[in-house]
């Protein structure tokens, strides 16, 4: 499918990248036309983060970038579904998920690095 | 966690849901407050719809409900992920999954129903 004819709503499709492996879903977040290339063109996983208003790839300072394997599409084509191989954690917490606990407030994710140690000035 | 504390952007949470045995990624959409409080109180999917404007129970139509298993929350608190059990297909196409469909177009999803005939007039 040309990108051309995906929904962007507002610019924007959701994006959700799962573990290509175990099926763990590691993140949600959105792209624009743009991050959708750069994924296509580069195998990684690029996003638009509607707080900073810019592109950004994910890893790009911790270094757990996605390598992407496949990309689904939706019914309604305003989504895409990542299968990727995740270095390191996707969460910027330090979780290997970003949902790494119940609405509850339970955690039931696994730690994998402290911040900061990762993410430094 | 109270789900006042969620950051619902523009009134809304993103919502994923994902089967809870084989970890499919099932369909996304948005939930807003009411959404999310009587998918919590109901064990089924409720979601907003952004192009209808209204709440709409998963299955009010087709039968094909979701019994929610398990709710999870992210990391920035502005993402559900449903664990549930799926009554039929979660996509109106007739398909298991919404992500039924490579971007390149090719079908790799499992096609269960057809919509003529779940969703008369």
């Amino acid at each position: 499918m040309d990108i051309e004819n995906l929904k962007f709503e507002d610019g924007l499709v959701t994006a959700i990248a799962q573990d290509y492996k175990t099926g763990d879903v590691l993140m949600v977040a959105f792209m624009d036309k743009e991050a959708l290339k750069k994924t296509i063109e580069t195998k990684r996983g690029y996003y638009w983060s509607r707080s900073r208003r810019k592109l950004w790839k994910k890893g790009e300072s911790s270094g757990h970038e996605q390598i992407v394997h496949d990309i689904l599409i939706d019914c309604d084509a305003d989504a895409v579904l990542l299968k990727v191989e995740q270095i390191g954690g996707a969460c910027h917490t330090g979780y290997r998920s970003c949902f790494y606990r119940t609405i509850d407030g339970e955690v039931i994710g696994e730690k994998l690095f402290e911040p900061d140690e990762i993410y430094k000035q």
